[in-house]
This record gives C-alpha cells, sequence and structure tokens, in this order.
C-alpha cells in the first residue's frame, strides 16, 4: 500500500513541475480535508526534504507579515523561489489589511516566483496545524527554495507549527514587554534569530538590551549565538542582513548536523501529532453522532461519572469498534 | 462498575472531611499518575462542584501570585476556605522566588484554611492538564470554597487549563503590550475580569485607556461588561475590589444560568481532552517499545513514507492490539 506509485497522478506530476495552480489546487484539497489531498502528500512526500523552512512567530502587530514581505523581495533577487504560508489570524496575509499592507503584497501576488497563501484558524485542536504542515510540504514537493510560515506567538499560539521550521525567527517590537518576560520566565523556547522590528521606535535600544538580557539567562542550545537583529521592514531596512542570518543558521546546522536530528525529531512529533489530531476528532465525531457517548457525557455533567472514567470508557467504545 | 461504591476508601473519606494532608496526598498520587490516584476522584466526584474556580492568566512578570496571595488574604477575613493551584513555571509558588515572595506566601502556609500547591510543567501535551484539573477536583472535593488557578498566558500556554474556570482573571501591568495586541487582534480571548497590577507605574492610565481600546473592539459575550481594575497587590490596594468582582462574575452567571452552561461545556471538553491525553500517551510509549513504530518514522525520515500515512498506519496497529 505504501509502495511508490508506478504512475504518478496528473495533479502531482503538474505540482512537481512547479505548476503554480496545481499548488494553489493541493493546498485547497489539504484545506478541506480531502481525501485526495492526503494522497496528493503521499505521492510527492519522497520529493520533498529540500526547500529551507523559515517559521516567524511573535505577538500581532509587530510586522511580521511585512517583514516577510521585505524578505520575500531580498530573496527573489537571488531568484529564489518563496512560498509564503500565513496561519496567524491577525495578519493581513490572512485577513482584512490596511491599504499599505496591500500594495505591499500585490507586489508580490504578480511575481511568478512568489507564492502567498493563507490558511485561516479553524480553532479545532490539531486540525489548522495538521493542515499547515502538508501545505509547507507541497509546497516545497512545488520547487519552493524558501517556505516562510506566519504564525502567532502569543496567546493560543499554533506554536507547534512553527516548531517544525528549520530556522525560527522571533519578531518583536520595542513594547512587546511580554514576550520579553516570557523569555526570560523560560515559558517561552529561544528562537534561531531575533528581529526587532519598527526600529525607528526611540525605545530600540533599550528594547534590545532587554532582549540581550533575557538571552543571557536562557539556555542556548548547541554553540548557535541567537543574532539580535534591528529591521524597519515597512522600508526595507535590516532585511539584508535578516536573509544573510537566515543562510547563516541553515549552514551552521547543516555543518553541524543538527539540521537532519532537527528534521527528524520534527517528523517524528508531527507523526504523532497527525495521529492524536486524528484520534480527537473521531471522539469528537463520536460525541455528535453516537446518542451512547451523549449520555456518557450527561452522567458527567450530573456529576454521576468522573471525566477520567468517561474518557476511559470512550476510549474502550472507540477501540471496540 | 461506575455505580457509586458502598463504602468509601479511608483516604476519600478524610478528604470529604477536609483533612490537608490527605489532599495533598491525594494530589501526590494524581500528578504521579497512580492509578490510585484516578480511583480517589471516581469516589469523590459526585461530591464536587461546590467550590469557586477562578483561574488567573497574564504574561510572567505582571505579579499574578502575589495578586492571589492578596486575594487569599481577602477572602479569608469571609472564613472562605482557600485553595492555590499553580501550574506557571515561573511563579514563585512554583518554584524560586524572591525573598519578599516567600514571606507573603509563608504566612499562608501556615493558615489551616489555607491550602496551596504548585504543579510544574511537565511538558508532556496534556499530561500538566489532566492532572491539574485533577487536583482542581479533589480541591473542590475536600471542601474548598475557592480554587484558584495560576497559568501563563504567554507564549506555549496550558491555557486550556484556565478554560476550566467559571471565571477568567488576566492580569496585566503597564508594558503589557503583547497582550493588549493579541486581545486586540481578536487572538487572545476575552476574560471575565482585568486586573492591571503595579498600578503606582506612571503608565498606569495609558495602559487601562488601551485595554478599553482593545475590549471595545473585542466581541465580549452575554452582557458582562468585562471590569478593568487597578490593583498593587503587593500592598493590598484594590484586592477588595477584585474580590467583589469575582463574586459579581459568579452571582452574574448564576444568575443568568451560564454557569451550569459553562460546566457543562467545559467537563465535555475535559473529558475529550482527557481522552486525548491518553491516546497521544500510548502512542508515545508505543514509539518508544515498538520495534515496527521505530522502522514506520524511519520511513517517515528517509522520506519514502509520508507523515500522514504514517500516522494512519500507527492508528490501524493502535487500534487492531
Amino acid at each position: 500500500m505504501n509502495d511508490a506509485p508506478t504512475t504518478m497522478s496528473p495533479l502531482a506530476e503538474r505540482l512537481l513541475a512547479g505548476d503554480k495552480r496545481a499548488l494553489a489546487r493541493a493546498i485547497t484539497l489539504i484545506e478541506s480535508d480531502d481525501p485526495a489531498g492526503w494522497e496528493l502528500v503521499r505521492e510527492v512526500y519522497p520529493k520533498t526534504g529540500k526547500a529551507r523552512i523559515v517559521g516567524f512567530t511573535g505577538p500581532p502587530g509587530v510586522g511580521k507579515s511585512t517583514l516577510i514581505g521585505a524578505l520575500t523581495k531580498e530573496l527573489r533577487k537571488e531568484d529564489r523561489q518563496v512560498a509564503v504560508l500565513s496561519i496567524d489570524p491577525s495578519s493581513p496575509f490572512t485577513q482584512g489589511a490596511l491599504l499599505g499592507d496591500r500594495i505591499r503584497l500585490t507586489e508580490h501576488f504578480l511575481d511568478k516566483g512568489v507564492f502567498i497563501r493563507s490558511m485561516a484558524s479553524r480553532g479545532a485542536l490539531g486540525g489548522l496545524s495538521e493542515a499547515a504542515l502538508q501545505a509547507a510540504l507541497v509546497m516545497d514537493a512545488a520547487g519552493k527554495d524558501d517556505v516562510l510560515i506566519e504564525t502567532v506567538g502569543v496567546g493560543q499560539g499554533e506554536i507547534d507549527i512553527v516548531d517544525h521550521a528549520d530556522t525560527i525567527v522571533l519578531a518583536l517590537m520595542p513594547g512587546s514587554g511580554d514576550s520579553i518576560q516570557a523569555l526570560k520566565a523560560g515559558v517561552m523556547e529561544i528562537p534561531d534569530v531575533i528581529v526587532v522590528n519598527k526600529s525607528d521606535h526611540p525605545m530600540t535600544d533599550t528594547m534590545i538590551r532587554e532582549v540581550r538580557g533575557a538571552l543571557s539567562l536562557a539556555h542556548t542550545p548547541g554553540g548557535w549565538r541567537v543574532p539580535i537583529l534591528r529591521t524597519e521592514a515597512a522600508r526595507g531596512e535590516g532585511i539584508e542582513e535578516l536573509a544573510a542570518k537566515v543562510a547563516e543558521h541553515r549552514a551552521f546546522i547543516e555543518a553541524e548536523g543538527t539540521l537532519a536530528e532537527r528534521r527528524a525529531r520534527n517528523l517524528c512529533s508531527e507523526v504523532l501529532g497527525l495521529a492524536t489530531a486524528r484520534l480527537r476528532r473521531r471522539l469528537e465525531a463520536a460525541i455528535e453522532d453516537d446518542p451512547r457517548v451523549a449520555e456518557l457525557l450527561n452522567r458527567v455533567v450530573s456529576r454521576e461519572l468522573d471525566p477520567a472514567s468517561a474518557a476511559a470508557e470512550l476510549l474502550e467504545g472507540e477501540i471496540d469498534e
């Protein structure tokens, strides 16, 4: 069942040839949870692993999408094929944008070497991450050199998605006090590159000192010295350096052998995450469809049966079937 | 199997009688995932549902634990029995604290009407939430009038735990820019009460205006007008008002009938969360113990088999057994 198919589906062939419409179609299939989407990922998976996956995280409002837009422009100068995947519900890529943002994005929409796609937060645990990771795989299969993933890192985060990147960029701006505190307290994981955007703000130097202070307290893994960059993405300032640092980090982990290690670990956790998300969805469906499950939950609400025993009964039922 | 036992275990009896050492023992059993802990929760569950569960969330460093300490003191004036459960890894309840914090906490450690317990972040998805929710149940069963849960709301959050509270308090301080942005962007859910702590800071008025602005953009559910309070918890300022607002919110949701609705919804999601966490743990164990699973993952890493197909195979194996 898992042998490579002797003939590829036409969609897979077009995708592997880099056809933009095939890529758009593939992601739509994945997003709508169409079995054809999963089948497609299965077909093209052996051709993945070449793209550089860069995850951007940080609180809303710091200008992650402007930063990604500016970086895309920079990467296009080197003629790299770029795909952007946004899963930040507050991002202009994802929904309502200011006019200025729309114009900056439109510039890229007309460029054949750039593919932009957003995914809305579905709310369902695991559902969105699941789809986003598959979307990143088809972008990779379509021959993109860089897959830039935008996500939000404060509040109920889809942080697991960014964890699957080869390089994680944390974007902050002067005033990102909570993120600094979270870094200091060891609650937020240390990224690979930190960008202080909107650096024309008078508090930028203070901010950079605070970031440096937070990093000095943290345990940074494996010899990589996390650079703290200042950018003014709306004017393209500092973007060349950002591109250089992203490339440098990639070269570093490749040389150290940690890229392969990181990817292996991420893939295992992806398999586990996908399996868990599917199980959860199956259970959710059972709650809606199965009167015995509804009855079980009623007994919990009336304090007859405790939640853990109900969970155990739910699992037994699930596994019997 | 789920009928009420005719005789209670001695530990359950002591717990229901409000014995502090029995409560401590119960939580230790739960935390160490001892089957006796789950059995105990099953026994005492019919006696739960009386306590007022108040969840405190907010970025590290805003003084949530000082706030909880001060509120505890206030609640003790009304002779209410208080339990505190901290699951914020950056909290002084949970680990290293400044001397000042320790002293303030010690005051309560000597009070028989107060029970303080912390749980460390285990890192395992679902594992900690699972244990914390069970711990809150035994605190409730032990006759506590108030169960105050402290958690961190920025970064990789255990936000699901706070979602199980009857009343959710978001603590901020001047400089909590990321949280304000997250509220504005609709990325963070609207709490029931907002506290701006450390309100001796000169930027407090600005902060309160920003919070009000963020709230005005947000959709607040069901007629409750979210109060924005200013506190200076270290000096006990504003705490009386906080206690009043927490009581008022509770009375409001009780009168509106939304407390029962909220609890029913929370209990269902707790059952689902427990079931999912158990399944995930079972899968994790399979990865370590089962050579076939290790082989499956190797095929993913070598790009032979895609993650979704591997997840499906993993589930099939799981359900066969």
